[in-house]
């Protein structure tokens, strides 16, 4: 049996993605790869999971490496869990996602696909992180990443993670001697100010696009959006627990059950 | 102009949904009411929007009553955000999602799309509240919460709610006379044990269907799943910010740059 860690790869931007096979090459490097991805892009899929629709699953082989692959019909909160009750044999030691062809800093982790598998990984008390690239295009250039992608695996495999809690990497769009190094970040108070772009069918019926965009409402230094715009790598420790524990004593003081 | 307070309803089971349609009638009774819910059942959606194709809407008139309705094509998450931008002359004194048919305590609520247009609306500053009936069945029976979730909005509209967090509200499905009360809670540890349902299509292809058995891990007397279990209704906090907070100090231990 190999004593190298058992990898779980996958994404949000679909099994044939150019930051996927980056992070499969990285992965390689340090343990088993399995790689169970979408078989379509599923950006801004949420924590979305199917349960009014079948899955399918297959064994693929995308390109060379000694990694396995499985291409799923489902959301990257689907192939986690299938993974880990339907393919993997035992729980695996990592599970990474991504590098995500753009950002998930700040509120954008709630929208993202990419992260929403590292989350239902750490539900699933398996050291999760998410790698995400400040660039959107299908070419951007992961160059830059790949020794940083290496060095907070190997970090999340000898260090732990604590129960239920992932990591969100964002990398700033820089050639590697412009990087500054590794910050860890709390998450930025950030918003999208929505434009939606109004247009006719041919048959004159109205729909919309949604666009939008991203505006930081967070001055604070220890934020991921600040250490991106400076210029180093944000690393958000992130967890599944959104109670707003802060409220409760406040709310306590309602007349709620007069 | 109506002085009475502009209350947008959404949900995720559709339109048509009795849960929709019993808290269309209780807003009704407190304010001006627009509906724009999705045009069919978007459970379990998580916090999806969509970017990668149209959304339409329609004004339409599922039953009487003085409120204005919208049907959507797109995502909870999508309504509310085409309602804000789209729909209303104004931003609305208050969002209110469900009632669901089912469950959405504990860490169902990353899931829920119910709960994702609760907390986008809460994204954009719009105080909001998620209501969910423990019954997943389309005839659960919504009497018991009327009263409830007239007291919740009426406490929310004239209390006002922290900005960006959001009511997660859950109702043991109960008659009236044994309900016990209304308990402020956090968000317990719980988990999903996933059971995928293995199958073949008639041509003997595998497939899956998601099943599985929800686990509470927490014994805490300060969680929404004891409050359910002992018969109270249960009222918890939620906010976007993941960040795990109380790591960041451990994580600053780790020797990432050198």
């Amino acid at each position: 049996m190999s004593k190298k860690p058992l990898i779980l790869v996958t994404n949000d931007d679909g099994i044939t993605a150019p930051g996927l096979r980056t992070l499969i090459q990285v992965m390689n490097e340090i343990g088993d790869v399995v790689v169970v991805a979408p078989d379509s892009p599923q950006s801004a899929m949420g924590h979305a999971i199917t349960i009014n629709s079948t899955l399918f699953v297959e064994a693929v082989k995308i390109d060379d490496g000694p990694q396995s692959e499985y291409s799923c019909s489902g959301t990257p909160a689907d192939c986690v869990k299938l993974a880990k009750n339907e393919i993997l044999d035992r729980l695996p030691d990592l599970c990474v996602s991504g590098i995500n062809h753009g950002s998930n800093s700040s509120i954008n982790v709630i929208y993202s696909g990419t992260m929403s598998a590292a989350i239902e990984a750490g539900i699933e008390n398996i050291p999760a992180i998410g790698f995400s690239l400040l660039d959107y295009s299908w070419s951007a250039n992961f160059e830059s990443t790949k020794s940083y992608v290496k060095t907070i695996a190997q970090n999340v495999l000898e260090n732990g993670l604590p129960k239920g809690v992932v990591l969100n990497v964002n990398f700033p769009n820089l050639d590697k001697k412009d990087i500054k190094g590794i910050k860890i970040c709390r998450q930025a108070k950030a918003t999208w100010k929505e434009e939606f772009d109004k247009r006719k069918t041919p048959q004159g019926k109205d729909y919309y696009w949604l666009t939008g965009k991203f505006v930081n409402l967070d001055k604070g230094q220890d934020t991921d959006e600040w250490a991106l715009e400076n210029n180093y790598i944000s690393v958000v420790p992130v967890e599944a627990d959104l109670t707003a524990h802060h409220t409760i004593q406040e709310l306590n003081t309602w007349n709620l059950n007069d």
